[in-house]
């Protein structure tokens, strides 16, 4: 099997077990019906995806711990919405679409939000699974280490901060390690708990995944520059008019290109203790020349 | 120890383990000073200490639970500061103070709200309590239930979707059981299960917790109505300003009185079976006779 089948495969796990658990419906208003929206929406699922193989990097059953794959979904797509609002980013479109807030109003967006935050609690507690309950534990909390104040939600309060003013390359460096970082190590961290990892091995992710992570958001930042809307999904040059400054307004396209091959370069030096790297590896590189 | 000595008793415990978690200070824009303000706020702290006490109930130690008391509140927290939004109730008054959002901005005060959601999950999985990890597992997934689409957030969501229509009783109960019952129930239940009581404990807790909230919300409604704005620390007729149907004007002050004492004396029949029901009893009976 090559690898953009591989990564199908897992996509196609991701939005099956999704469809499934989002199947029901309950009359709660709206509020599924703008969950679903946003969920189901598509999307490149990639923190499911290196949840998944890292677990099968390290010696773990992808399929078991599929719970937990879909709920970092359901908490990035919370985020997904709530940075779309109109008092945040103030964004129309999304994946193609209107936002959330463009079709429910803004009232369900939150809502649907909220829920979808708590839903990804909820299904990693109720998993279910055959796993040791002090492993779901560490799982769990390692998930809202990286989302809370002192990751994700602390990365968007300075994004929002930092918005109409200069802000100093390590200020964004910080910014993007809590708004985009935290996520994506903490998928990679999860996979290695979940599978019983060892701590060198928990290391070694961890490092994979924090070099992809910064790689991946220089790359976004490019695209909001370089790329197209449509294959994006979304208009292009809204850093701009958020008077954000990103990567590229500090260092220019060029530099940008340079150090988004060394990070991913880093990145697949990071998994050489593994027997199978060779996926994860794939798909840093496969990360750098996305246009979407 | 008299009940009123116990009541102030437990709620210092509480206010002192969230001031001691929330003191630390990081330089994450405005948004811990927002979470602060909010969650240090004061209140009843009513969930907490119907936690700790269900929990001394079934015969647990409420001290070594004290993580979870504290993170129902913070998700009690969240839940006020995004239902005060301006797309929601649109409140500007909550315990006597502007609302968070009339201090920090609609911004901050949907990322404080989405911090406090994150970091009560947060706090129970990483709370290292001598508890079993099944247990631990148990409680926190009790509390994702309660506060998800299935629980406090989809009672959110009908509450806003009602207002405007005249809504049955059947609704309106629907409505409260979801969006102040199932809170008010997780946190007996949670005292239940990580004192390890037994499954008909928990049914009598679950079941006197149910009783307890409705009271609990029929009072509140009353409240909205006869009570004093002063005391209250929010205005008066806000209800009735949000075309919402309550219990008031489904079945009048009056009945509403004697449902009230009814649901109250149901509440406390249901603890029949336990040793030391007294506190939990006396605590029905005074949140009857509240002001605010």
């Amino acid at each position: 099997m090559n690898f953009a089948q591989q990564m199908k495969e897992d996509t196609a796990l991701v939005e099956a077990w999704l469809h499934e658990a989002f199947r029901e419906r309950e009359t709660r208003a709206d509020l599924y019906d703008a969950m679903r929206y946003s969920l189901l929406a598509g999307g490149k699922r990639l923190r499911p995806v290196l949840m998944l193989e890292t677990c099968r990097l390290c010696g773990g059953d992808p399929e078991q711990i599929l719970p937990f794959a879909c709920a970092i979904e359901m908490l990035h797509t919370y985020s997904l919405i709530h940075d779309d609002l109109p008092s945040m980013d103030n964004d129309d479109l999304r994946r193609g679409r209107p936002t959330n807030h463009k079709v429910y109003g803004e009232a369900t967006a939150i809502l649907a939000g909220d829920a979808l935050l708590t839903a990804a609690f909820e299904t990693m507690l109720e998993s279910g699974c055959d796993l040791p309950a002090q492993r779901v534990l560490d799982a769990a909390a390692c998930l809202g280490r990286a989302a809370g104040a002192r990751g994700m939600v602390g990365g968007q309060a300075l994004d929002m901060a930092g918005e109409g003013h200069a802000l100093a390359l390590s200020e964004v460096e910080e910014l993007q390690r809590l708004k985009t970082g935290a996520l994506i190590s903490a998928a990679c961290e999860m996979g290695c708990i979940l599978a019983g990892g060892s701590p060198e091995e928990r290391k070694a992710v961890v490092k994979y995944a924090q070099k992809l992570g910064l790689a991946f958001q220089i790359r976004d930042d490019m695209l909001d520059v370089e790329g197209d809307a449509a294959t994006l999904g979304k208009p292009i040059g809204s850093d701009a008019a958020n008077e954000k400054t990103t990567f590229v307004t500090l260092k220019g396209l060029e530099q940008c290109h340079k150090l988004v091959e060394q990070l991913t370069a880093e990145a697949e030096r990071a998994l050489d203790g593994f027997a199978q790297p060779e996926f994860l590896r794939w798909l840093a590189r496969t990360l750098v020349g996305r246009n979407n």
